[in-house]
């Protein structure tokens, strides 16, 4: 954690360094869950391979099993044993074939199968073979897809349907895993009302703590709702006390800016230590970062959209390698063409709220017509984000990366 | 539903439209849940914003609001009233100006706010304005992001977070869905064991299980595990009968192909009804889509990759309509430059797992050096599918439509 002047930028990849350095400071809790409860959760071992898979060489079609070496009149067979998916099978008697089923074991002597729809079974209960196959057709080999004592999967990596589909092939019914990281999140400033309530002159309903909650669900932490704190330095300090003790991490939206109605900086100068960094990010910029006793705390901006980026671009990195997570955890953008141009540069990098449409010059990017940093309608409406560099100029029909939601 | 003779090929779309119509036949049941158990849920009514957002015109800025054509001799105001966030402002007294929050009330008669950065406060409580405001400069007008009476959100609409933090701008504390769909699935085959049990020769873990329970989680069913169904008719039939009568649709993995130690079309041409569809998709190609009374079924393919690939693209569009979404369930597939060829065309669609990786030119698309249908390592390795479309050539650098996963 630096203290950053604010005149000096940071940039969003050096803001991310930064955050994941810090993240790493602790190591998560362990606990060992079944198979069908890991979606979303983060490997907290490796994973080494105790077989092969396919542990033997097995038939890839129906059909019947032969030695191509041992070929007979009019190619002509008898069928000297039938062989089950499941069922183990004996060697085979030469020059004759096994009736074979998908996924059955290749007998011993057998070195290709052919499918049935080449074969002609005869009145006599012999077979005609119609195809003749190369050796090997049809067989997939015994550890052709993973190898006895290879890592198949990195202690780090977040578990994805084909991640646990892979992780059962090789017999294992559990997985150890980090614990879930607890978020605990405020939105603060007396003009917020909860749902259902009537609304005076001056205030809104709050709804950053519903955009943050499901942000936090998605991203596969567990969200605790602080609710609301009011501008009041004593109602700050306590609610954030108390969260620290209660939490891995704390959050708040609103309230880190200079502002005299802005109580979170000085509570956390009280009972923590807090930086505001200013971040080469539109929507976005300040994002207060520091930590109440041992409990990390992340302060977002006051404005939906700027909740959003944020989040989705800052802190979500921190607190999925708070949990332990490792490698990319935002994902690749894409070079997509843009459908409008930037001719005002910016001193930040913009995350522009974007869909993608087919139009008559192929798959293009369409800005939504309102990109205030206080409106979520155009985060709903986008499918993703382009971005548009700090100094950056764009006409149509250029390509910017796009990232998708 | 329509039998198709095994000679034309359907394609995915033509699928689609068709898997879309049957689930269309059913309006599943709604219930009213609150917004912070609503992620990935389906939205049951059309929501009509009830308010404006903002309810009134605000400031984006802290500091001084004033009405431009009411200038004073060196721009020197005298500070009439304190407007922070939450609070209801009086009308602005003539010649003054009024210290205001980010957030806060326009009070009446002002049209524009000065940011504090360019104000002066003099040591007599006066404020100096450096910088002369435009009309309506930092003011959010009233409505700016939602008007009273419209509709925001669909019915049919699957919830993200943006959603839900859309909905929590106007009030709504709950919100009507549809009843997530309970989907109880089977793996079928003799060799299929359990996890943590030694394998005899022939035999292999259950993994088709595992991969579609989180599958059918990540999309947002219900997943019910069934367990593994023996090679054998009467167990076929019991097993499936049970499982329409607990489930909303009922699936399988293996067991549809003509082979004669496949059960599952005799089952169900005794217990309901079964179309063996050939579709012109690769990894999959059969797809069993039927009926137990009224309880729909699906039948996927045995081999991992083609379970992967038929679900995320086939089944989940049919559960995602059955469970009352509308639109577009899957994504846009974008084009990306592709790092490998393809020369030996083909007569289906053909879902690639490939990874974006970055390189001297720039972003391109690898493929996994093993597309074999009976392996998931691909598909964990991979960051999505690109397209290859039937009967299509591609050379290294070609764009080709990247489906990110």
């Amino acid at each position: 954690m630096t203290d950053c002047p604010s005149t000096n930028l940071l940039t969003v990849d050096e803001a991310l360094v930064q955050l994941q350095q810090a993240a790493c400071q602790r190591v998560p809790h362990i606990e060992e869950i079944a198979l069908t409860e890991a979606l979303g959760r983060v490997l907290a071992q490796d994973i080494v391979a105790t077989i092969d898979v396919p542990p033997q060489a097995n038939s890839a079609m129906d059909g019947y099993a032969l030695n191509i070496e041992h070929s007979q009149p009019e190619n002509i067979y008898c069928v000297s044993q039938r062989i089950a998916a499941g069922s183990q099978p004996v060697a085979l008697q030469q020059g004759t074939v096994a009736r074979i089923f998908t996924g059955a074991v290749i007998p011993q002597g057998a070195n290709a199968v052919v499918m049935q729809e080449n074969c002609q079974l005869l009145a006599d209960g012999r077979v005609q073979i119609l195809q003749w196959p190369k050796e090997q057709e049809n067989i997939r080999p015994q550890g052709q897809d993973i190898q006895q004592g290879q890592c198949i999967l990195q202690q780090g990596t977040k578990l994805t349907p084909a991640a646990l589909g892979l992780l059962a092939t090789i017999g294992l019914g559990g997985v150890n895993v980090y614990q879930r990281l607890k978020v605990m999140y405020f939105a603060t400033g007396n003009e917020l009302v909860e749902a259902n309530q009537a609304l005076a002159v001056g205030q809104i309903y709050n709804s950053n703590g519903v955009l943050l909650h499901n942000l936090l669900q998605q991203a596969g932490f567990v969200a605790i709702n602080g609710g609301v704190i009011v501008d009041n330095f004593d109602d700050t300090v306590n609610a954030l006390r108390l969260a620290a003790q209660q939490a891995d991490v704390v959050m708040t939206t609103g309230g880190v800016s200079v502002g005299e109605e802005d109580h979170v900086k000085a509570a956390l100068a009280q009972i923590g230590h807090l930086d505001l960094w200013k971040i080469a990010i539109k929507p976005g910029k300040p994002l207060a970062f520091g930590a109440i006793a041992q409990t990390p705390f992340i302060g977002l901006p006051g404005n939906p959209q700027s909740v959003f980026v944020t989040f989705s671009i800052l802190a979500r990195v921190f607190l999925a390698y708070r949990q332990g997570q490792r490698g990319d955890v935002i994902g690749k953008a894409i070079p997509v063409k843009c459908d409008f141009s930037v001719h005002k540069v910016q001193s930040r990098r913009e995350y522009v709220r974007v869909r993608l449409v087919t139009t008559e010059q192929g798959l293009v990017l369409q800005k939504h017509n309102n990109q205030s940093s206080g409106v979520l309608s155009s985060a709903v409406w986008a499918d993703g984000f382009a971005l548009i560099e700090a100094h950056q100029r764009v006409n149509q029909g250029d390509l910017v990366p796009f990232l998708p939601f």
